[in-house]
């Protein structure tokens, strides 16, 4: 195997990317300037050591404290709980929500033998002081999502905390023509009265 | 704009990855075994060191002389013309020639100012001693890879050499409802009778 197969083979591996792609690729790297093949490699190889997870929302982020929960003009009182380090990006990325984040880094999961004290649901309740009035739970509308976020709902409850959960539904753009059965059943049972 | 931001811009600029498949990729790398990462991006530096074109038909390979030149069990009769390096390999890929393969380096075309002394022609015309019975040209089905291909096709007539044209028309697996005009009309033009 040459230098050129075994790169495709390597990059083959990366999500969203099949042997074509791979190869699209790497015939691309082979006419690309050094200074981006040499930039893009020590991208790759150094990006774990500088990204962490930030200590208190677990969000990923350089250096310890990432700079949502370090902007003091973030709302404090709004906290938004998602699965992965990944998804506070996904969702500050909207630009919707101006408060901080809290990673549960999974959700509950019997079949795979993951329970809540394998996830960050204690931090979380410490952080639910007196300034939070809100917790957002922004797990995924999926059996585990759903699970997790009626566990928190339980929890958050009992500590007088306004719970919400993201709608889901519809998404925007879409056609009812090839949209899933289970979302349009979603949709149904959630849908809002004027 | 910090480490994972700027190796999702960096990502972004490969053929086919947009900004979310980009985002996507740099999450999997963050979990990912470190031996994966530091792999992948020494397989990206060291790349074009490694990898240049055969000094004899213009591929791809490792070395001076590709593994298809140097093989002497390849069917030495036949020379497949490609437009690039890459091209060869796709070809071979499909394991349905085993002749030799010459690079063009590019297509006639005047517009971007590329005639044919700025391609791999002469070297071709050179290879096509005695022992060379038929050139297969392997252009693409474009306006100048059509013009390449009439081109050559008159310089090799005056050799004496079969020279023939992969068929273009329709793709397997396709539906002529979602295939373009111009690839149906070709395939009416280049019908074959039975």
């Amino acid at each position: 195997m040459d230098a050129l197969e075994a790169l495709t083979l390597s990059l083959s591996k990366l999500p969203g990317i099949g042997r074509k792609s791979a190869r699209r690729i790497a015939f691309y790297l082979l006419k690309t300037d050094n200074r981006y093949n040499e930039l893009l490699a020590s991208q790759i190889s150094s990006l774990k050591e500088k990204i962490r997870e930030c200590r208190i929302c677990g969000t990923y982020c350089e250096g310890e404290i990432c700079p949502i929960c370090d902007n003091p003009r973030r709302d404090r009182s709004q906290i938004c709980v998602v699965e992965h380090s990944s998804d506070s990006i996904s969702i500050e990325n909207t630009g919707e929500f101006h408060g901080l984040y809290h990673v549960l880094h999974g959700t509950i999961s019997p079949l795979d033998g993951i329970g809540p004290q394998d996830l960050s649901i204690n931090s979380l309740l410490n952080r639910c002081d007196g300034t939070v009035k809100e917790v957002i739970i922004a797990t995924n509308a999926t059996v585990e999502g759903d699970t997790t976020a009626l566990y928190l709902i339980s929890l958050l409850k009992e500590k007088n905390i306004k719970v919400s959960r993201l709608a889901s539904g519809l998404p925007v753009g879409g056609d009812l023509e090839y949209i899933d059965k289970m979302t349009i059943s979603r949709s149904f049972r959630g849908r809002i009265e004027f």
